[in-house]
């Protein structure tokens, strides 16, 4: 059995059985359109019991809100009020946030297939039947339209319910402080609903394992759900999968386990980050010792081929960082190999293994302070100020403490300095804050942002999230952005170590 | 228990379990428009085992031809090339006739439910999967649409096949003569995909089991496939379903046995005649009695309340006798009481039952006279000629033979006659011929008129057929005719006498 073999083997055995429960209907709503974030705002019609007394023809609908955003299996008996004399035809679009919901899902601008739009049609033959929706969705609502049928009879939905699935063992006991005790349970409910068989980026779409996700989501669990053993499982799939030698940033576990096409090196250089913060939180130093081969091969590879005198310079791979395409990029990667460095020595110190990367990491420190603008004090690359590359060089920690915070506070304070378009971005905004000492400003900074996000309307983080833009899309399409995204759910981290 | 009760427990017991095969797909086709009937020429681009090797992207199909017509439940693996990386839409149209296929569904003229649109569309959330469609088709052509999906895969359908089910116990012998062996065949089959858990009118749509398709069916039943039981229970089924003391023109037997809300007092007369031969070809005198009552009692409370001096007065009720609705239908109605009248007569006294309708029968015949044109030789209702008020005439004998079978062939020599738009209607036409004496002008006159069908391309024979109009709907859209339809099946019948 090669490594990679061995790698899968570790992480099947691992494979968990997922917690299911039984959620119930809150209201049947409808939404109005206003001049809130979101644009519209939820008229609660009717108690969901009273969806058992309604009936419905043709072209008729019902929203029913499930009060909070689950992910599973929606079923319901599918009933007639007279005799059924010709099909149904249904469409059910499941929505994360109303907009959904309420707007036309056609004609969509997206790059991406329409395959996403969260729908699906059916044609029932005979009725009554019970309809159990095989797709699994990720949503808070769901609208049922009854688009084709005779005028004979009329339907009704009976014992409508979503089995709600995840591998999160337990619920958290939710923290007394009111200033955040909505944002740890939004973050709790987004980890929760992205804890299926891997940590998923994101429920509602390709069920994929990002590496830069699984990082952010592993922290998270540590101090909530404590489901070590899958984040275990997720670093033995990706050390498993490895294509070319290369760590892919997503890999994928259904239909069997295997990589995706993406490579991204910024998300690479996360994998000895990741494995070091499950050894620390677990004392699992035989699977840090197990997976550090593949740390020390892709550290020296990367260091091999993408450096030059010291300095990065590969520009011609595709690196994430931040859903903003205008980005520049560089600077965040010289800091986040030597944040991944500096990160290595400590995980082969705790498992005893014997690297030197000092000569490295000291010719990485020294290149990286190129990008310093010690007289404005913050990083500047190809001209650009940017809030995630002050975060990157703050995890680096290539100057003092105090001067990285100060770098990150000068970026938040000039308003051309480009912020993040994405809690991912702004997690290592938020990290770099803390790990330098200013855990306040991390909290405030916080809990201003992902406050801003409940206050929005975000029953889960967003994949996107710009204040200005509620139809934000790296998609062009606001309908298939994901509204419960595993790298948006670090707060809980933040506030509960 | 009433007597309903009872009646319907008879049929319950006598519920077929159905005769299952698997039907395998014979081509890949396509269809070219031409000026042929049905306005498309079948093109075979492939034999369907090659199906197994292709593979579609998104905005492709395939149309899978299965040779003959069968009623069943179709399915399929649903395979990647490459790991499916999004969810796939399919659609699926079943084609009775290549217009089904080949041309655009929406917009649709029907003034009934477009969910009779023979589609159906499916998002799929994970691939590698089986599908099974639930739904039960009537078709001989599916044609599978990739709607949407992404470009990272392609998608393949193996081990696609049909789960035919019919009530038809076996198959049967096909008759040497070449000059009637198509139309026997495509009778057969059209008859044994209306045969399933009742005599369906057709298997496309509402699974109806209706009083003027069981006669037809059961007449060509006893010379073909002999599931006598099937009748017997159909019987019992429609004196059950009595609503307000009247068969019903339609009744269901699913979910469970109710009523449809038609009633046609042309169908309901039919009622003593389906009994009659169906106690003359099984001996079953014991079924005679128990439904003779219902005869009885629908005989003379329709005679009491239909008709003065003798002639019949009910204008306001819907008769079927054919789809054009521009036949006056008066004449028909007066000839086929008589029609039942004497039929039930017949059954009295085979069943040993006293009663005597020759008072009536001779008012009815009397009274009838005045819609005869003694000096054209045909009947004449509200200035109208039609072929199939000869043909009901003919049934009712109130003349010669002779007189009959001119009076027949005068309408079918006046090109100002009404034709039948039918086959329900033609059926009579024949039937008239046939029981006055003129069985080769039957034949001549039938296999002219289904061997039209069949050069025009029936695989099974059609719910409408006008050999100028291949459009010609009474739904106001082909698309939504049945082209397998019960009444259309009985030329096994005079053939095989």
């Amino acid at each position: 059995m090669g490594s990679s073999d061995r790698y899968l083997a570790v992480a099947e055995a691992l494979k968990p059985i997922l917690r299911e429960t039984r959620a119930q209907p809150l209201h049947l709503v409808r939404f109005e359109s206003d001049d809130s974030f979101l644009g519209y705002r939820t008229v609660v019609d009717k108690n969901a019991s009273s969806l058992a007394e309604t009936w419905f023809s043709e072209g008729e609908s019902v929203v029913i809100d499930f009060g909070s955003h689950g992910v599973g299996y929606l079923s319901f008996a599918l009933i007639a009020d007279g005799y059924a004399d010709t099909p149904a035809r249904l469409r059910l679009v499941f929505g994360q946030v109303p907009s959904d919901i309420a707007e036309e899902l056609y004609p969509s601008k997206s790059w991406m297939t329409k395959a996403w739009l969260p729908y699906e049609d059916h044609t029932i033959g005979e009725i009554p039947t019970v309809i159990n929706i095989s797709r699994r969705y990720a949503f808070r609502y769901v609208k049922i339209e009854i688009k084709e049928m005779s005028d004979e009879f009329k339907v009704g939905f009976h014992d409508l319910s979503l089995r709600r699935v995840t591998s999160a063992p337990r619920d958290v006991e939710p923290i007394p402080d009111p200033t955040v005790n909505r944002i740890d349970a939004v973050g709790l409910c987004t980890l929760r609903d992205c804890m299926q068989e891997v940590f998923e980026d994101g429920p509602r779409r390709d069920r994929g394992l990002f590496l830069g996700d699984l990082r952010l989501q592993a922290l998270a669990n540590y101090v909530t759900y404590q489901n070590n053993d899958l984040v275990k499982r997720c670093l033995y799939l990706f050390a498993g999968l490895r294509s070319q030698g290369r760590i892919m940033a997503c890999v994928f576990d259904r239909p069997k386990p295997h990589p995706s096409k993406i490579y991204q090196p910024d998300y690479e250089l996360l994998f000895p980050v990741a494995l070091y913060e499950y050894v620390q939180h677990t004392g699992d130093v035989e699977t840090g010792r197990d997976l550090f081969p593949v740390c020390q091969d892709m550290l020296e590879r990367n260091y091999a081929s993408f450096f030059q005198d010291g300095l990065f310079t590969k520009t011609d791979l595709w690196y994430f960082f931040d859903w903003d395409q205008g980005l520049k990029r560089t600077a965040c990667m010289q800091a986040g190999y030597i944040f991944a460095y500096k990160v290595a020595e400590k995980l082969a110190k705790l498992i005893q293994a014997s690297v030197d990367y000092k000569a490295t990491i000291d010719t990485l420190s020294t290149a990286v302070l190129s990008y310093y603008d010690t007289e404005q004090g913050v990083f500047v690359c190809e001209g650009q100020v940017s809030w995630v590359t002050q975060a990157w060089m703050g995890l680096a920690q290539v100057l003092t403490p105090a001067e990285h915070v100060r770098a990150i506070q000068c970026a938040m304070h000039d308003p051309t300095a480009m912020k993040p378009m994405c809690p991912y971005g702004m997690h290592y905004v938020l990290e770099a804050l803390h790990v330098n000492g200013a855990t306040e400003e991390c909290l405030r900074v916080g809990k201003a942002y992902y406050g801003g996000m409940v206050e929005r309307g975000a029953d889960t983080f967003w994949e996107v999230y710009d204040e200005r833009d509620a139809k934000l899309s790296p998609y062009h399409d606001h309908h298939i952005n994901s509204y419960c995204h595993g790298f948006a759910c670090t707060m809980s981290w933040f506030i509960r170590q």
